[in-house]
């Protein structure tokens, strides 16, 4: 049932995306910041999960599953109401930005990213807490619904 | 149903309080920024909200209900697995902490202050894509829920 209010969700955000270029609501800058801000809280829990499922950390079921429940949660969020991806807020418009142009001009490819992430995330959320192999089992899908849309959508790091 | 499930997910999360005393995800200075990213996050979708409650910007009902759904899904994730409040990230024992001790001293309030906060988020998600005057109406509780435990849990701004 989460799972189905999720996607919801998720779906519901998508729409949200095309009305954004007659209301923005964050200024180009800010948006950044706050993509910036929602990217390092994810990242930060991931890291978590990747710890353990490579054996860096020991695993703890209660961590794993309290990381995987806010990241799921912040997955959603990210994809929910979406007022992040402003136009002017590429990586053509903001020295600072990462976001390719592409973001703006693959949209389906882009809220198809989303939602696979947000599936992801809710497969890591009712792994993480069983045992260290079916997290690991769910980390596989959680790494590439990461890595397929920074390939795409994210200019890479500078040298 | 999202209520419920979202009301769920707080519980879980505040069970997962008690076990930060053995596996402390975080450790505390990355807890506390991790802390400020988050509320950061929600500030500024709350500002969307109370910019257009206040009538300092024009109500657009998208961008309210996508402010509001990315708002209550942050909401969540803050109270759901919630890694953050890290033993040693107190006020007391960082600089750039405002996390009063009272967090970890008076949990029950604490935890019932997050499931307070995930409440009205809810019930500024159900209002802000109808009209103004919900929006309005919802803005009461939200900002309560911020100010009450903001009050008793986080150090005032120094002069």
């Amino acid at each position: 049932m989460t799972r189905t209010i999720r996607l919801a969700l998720a779906a519901t955000g998508l729409a949200a995306i095309a009305s954004l270029a007659t209301a923005q609501a964050f200024e180009p800058q800010k948006a950044q910041e706050l993509r910036e801000s929602h990217m390092k809280l994810m990242g930060a829990h991931i890291g978590i999960l990747g710890g353990m499922a490579k054996g860096e950390v020991e695993y703890d079921a209660a961590t794993a599953a309290a990381a995987a429940e806010t990241l799921s949660a912040l997955a959603s969020a990210a994809a929910a109401g979406d007022l992040y991806w402003v136009e002017g807020s590429s990586s053509d418009a903001l020295e600072e930005s990462r976001a390719l142009p592409a973001i703006w001009d693959k949209t389906e490819e882009f809220e198809s990213g989303q939602t696979k992430l947000v599936e992801a995330a809710m497969t890591m959320q009712d792994a993480a807490g069983t045992d260290l192999a079916a997290l690991q089992g769910a980390m596989g899908a959680l790494g590439k619904a990461c890595g397929d849309c920074h390939e795409t959508f994210r200019q890479p790091e500078e040298e």
